[in-house]
């Protein structure tokens, strides 16, 4: 492994996370509060710290594939360990365990909090929490390729794949640097205009901005112990319901509109995925929960928000969602595993890995009932290669094996089944809320320390897609190259 | 499709029922009880049916792969439905599609049951229920392979490799007829012995040979509503938890035991991991129960056969599990999905599945660590083609959407995830028991006739390893030839 350029990108994370931190400073002494300080303090010593990193720069920017992976573990886990120091020091969070895992799931838009009480944070605190999301969403590493000139070319690809969300990176993507800071502009500005739209129906900016920024980054911390319901309105929740199932798609679908590309959207498959299946779930669950709600528009209300908020990966409810009935409960399972599309800043297993699946085992089936044939798997008129394929293949069974052996892990707390496995989905496929315990008005405060640090892992394995964070504890991945 | 040697298959197989019947009758007569005459007609009847076909002998005996897999399938479906015709016409049990359940679960050694009292059943009604899964554990057709000489061949290996467990039947088979033979008698010789070991611990003849037939299809029907529990016998109990494990043991280990070539067995990791698999659940199971026993033999010994009958698929029991802690219940629904080895009479996902699977994950981290290097799947020290790897990932895929799709219209009940969720596991891998309402202690008769023709459905899907079962539904797979 190339350590020097590793620790090189670690400076710069820290040297981000200082001045970002300064955001929350600002917000703190805004609202007179006193625990500013622990932002501003913090925050010094984070751009300290990594500006002195930075002016020992390498000589050669050199990364293969693994060094890509490691880096970008290693630095979403030191932005979290350095995040988690306001909110613990400030007592906000007073166990450490408690505070990492609460910037874990900030940074990886999971939004499951442990806090039974989120109302009684500080607003710098509450910021901090969403601003997370915010940098989480698109990415640490995205935001560093936008702004170093030095680190395109090889080792920037590396780095890109090990952030980005979904199967594959355009290999023979042309101006890293270029791509990188349209895929920030698209991000900020969808997050502005949410913003505004929010501020229209009469929201408060400070909690319009929140909001957004939790929307864009598909995190969904809230302001509120109620979430979203606390805006009792339908044009809000629409708005946020609107702008998760934006934030979930390929963010691909955007440069083409500003391409002016209309006509090539709608060869892209997987958006069409995306869509049918938050329609066919929002119509299956509105009709299930008809009976719920005061009349038809309010359960299609419900049910449109959350399956958005779910397949999104975003997690903002409107209602405890526990008192649904078992088929609802059991399609937003599924959804929650399914997630958001690739190229988005969601979770999940994404839209098309699935298609690319589904796909595959079709081929199978044609394949034995006309055995002389050659059959290929097409997504977006394209073929498939085999070894995309056989990546998502693979994908698949570390994906399962996670979700089982976390399972049994989260099971030692003796909670009941539906605890234990919608936690580790909701944790690990970035969405927040699972049912029971964890449901939509349930928090992560009763699992032990270690059942935590299980969740830590998961919520870390999903957003960076497994690979960076099983390969940092191989010791193969450690030796020099 | 070739639809004359289909038909003549289907024949064959009624036939055979027919006869398969007669024991019940004579079962019925020795236990002086009036049932015995709709086993007699129905078998009749059938044995009529069945010679008619037969002796329209088809010319040619010519077979695809699907159409190999559209006769298996459609075997066991008109097998299974003349199987319930005595269950129902003698008000054993009163609706057909619950016959028609307990006759599918009976065959595919599934042993999830209808019946609230189980005991209330005629002796001869009890034996067809344990008959059933003798008949099905080994297999109708193999049976049938071994029976009729005309048969080997081509279409003998894609009837063969449609009804038998696991990823490969070896191709290059040489005697179809003798292999078949050889299995069948292995089957008789180990049920046998069963019946002989349980008799010298006192069990009664009826109780010893429905109980070893049971465990040899790796079934789970069990004379009393307590199961084996019936028998409080630490060696009775016991015999049958070693002999569930032998059971699902690839049964080319007992080949390799006849013909002396006992170092190869050393070789089979499929075998050690299943052994393995046992042993590690055992041992966890066993120290987290161990404070609802009385000592820790007591809770190894409970530990020791809960895990044998659900990694076999047997689904016998011996105590309630349900009230086990959570750890040990989520550890029983992963030994309930890998299930047992290839070659076996036993269901699940299988052994070398996982095994093959595991390896390919392993490979594609190698391959991040050393990216110039060629890294291959092997087992069994011999190198697994890319062809079986493609099919065994697509096998996965197709397991989890079934699971998945069952799952949600399990949920339509209405009753908790568990239920929906282990009810759905425990029938698509053939096991029986589940948790909650389908618990070892439970049974499935409260669920609606649309959740009982999904399960069904997932036991013949689960027995004959999905792909027969979905092609019966492919209108592609009905074109003539």
């Amino acid at each position: 492994m190339n350590k020097r350029t590793v620790i090189y990108i670690l400076g710069w994370v820290l040297f981000i996370e200082g001045l970002a931190m300064q955001a929350s400073t600002i917000v703190g002494l805004w609202y007179h509060e006193s625990t500013y300080v622990y932002f501003l303090f913090t925050g010094l010593a984070l751009i300290l710290l990594g500006g002195i990193v930075i002016l020992n720069k390498p000589k050669k920017f050199y990364m293969q594939r693994k060094d890509g992976f490691a880096a970008t573990a290693m630095s979403w886990i030191v932005l979290s360990l350095a995040g988690a120091v306001p909110l613990w020091l400030s007592g906000s969070i007073p166990s450490f365990i408690d505070a990492f895992f609460e910037t874990v799931s900030g940074f990886t838009t999971t939004g499951a909090t442990i806090l039974q009480d989120i109302e009684a944070l500080d607003n710098c605190m509450l910021f901090w929490r969403s601003l997370s999301h915010f940098l989480g969403g698109m990415g640490v590493i995205v935001f560093l390729l936008a702004l170093i000139p030095k680190l395109g070319g090889n080792a920037g690809i590396n780095l890109m794949k090990a952030e980005s969300t979904g199967p594959e990176v355009d290999k023979t993507m042309p101006k890293l640097r270029q791509y990188a800071m349209v895929l920030y502009s698209i991000y900020v500005g969808l997050t502005v205009i949410e913003t505004i739209l929010l501020m229209c129906g009469g929201m408060y900016f400070f909690d319009a901005v929140t909001t957004a920024m939790a929307t864009a980054g598909t995190g969904g911390f809230a302001l509120y112990n109620n979430s979203i319901a606390h805006y009792n309105s339908y044009y809000l929740q629409g708005v946020v319901s609107v702008f998760m199932m934006l934030f979930g798609l390929n963010f691909y679908v955007y440069i083409l509109i500003l391409t002016k590309k209309i006509k090539s959207i709608l060869k892209i498959e997987e958006i069409w995925w995306y869509l049918g299946i938050i329609g066919f779930s929002t119509l299956v669950i509105g009709i299930n929960i008809m009976n719920i709600y005061k009349n038809a528009f309010d359960s299609f209300h419900q049910s449109f928000f959350y399956v958005s908020s779910i397949m999104s990966s975003t997690g903002f409810a409107i209602d405890n969602t526990d008192k649904w009935p078992e088929l609802s409960k059991a399609i937003i399972c599924v959804v929650t595993c399914i997630g958001a599309c690739a190229g988005s800043t969601g979770g999940g297993f994404k839209v098309s890995r699935i298609l690319i699946l589904c796909k595959e085992a079709r081929k199978e089936f044609r394949l034995i009932v006309h055995p002389r044939t050659v059959q290929t798997v097409k997504v977006n008129g394209k073929k498939v290669s085999h070894e995309v394929t056989r990546n998502v293949s693979v994908y698949l069974i570390v994906y399962i094996l996670i979700v089982v052996f976390s399972t049994a892990l989260i099971s030692i707390n003796g909670f009941d089944f539906t605890t234990n496995f919608t936690s580790v989905l909701a944790t690990f496929n970035n969405t927040g809320p699972g049912f029971s315990i964890v449901g939509s008005a349930g928090n992560y405060s009763s699992f032990s320390i270690f059942s935590k640090i299980v969740f830590i892992f998961n919520m870390l394995a999903g957003r960076l897609e497994i690979y960076p964070m099983l390969l940092i504890f191989m010791p193969a991945a450690w030796k020099k190259n």
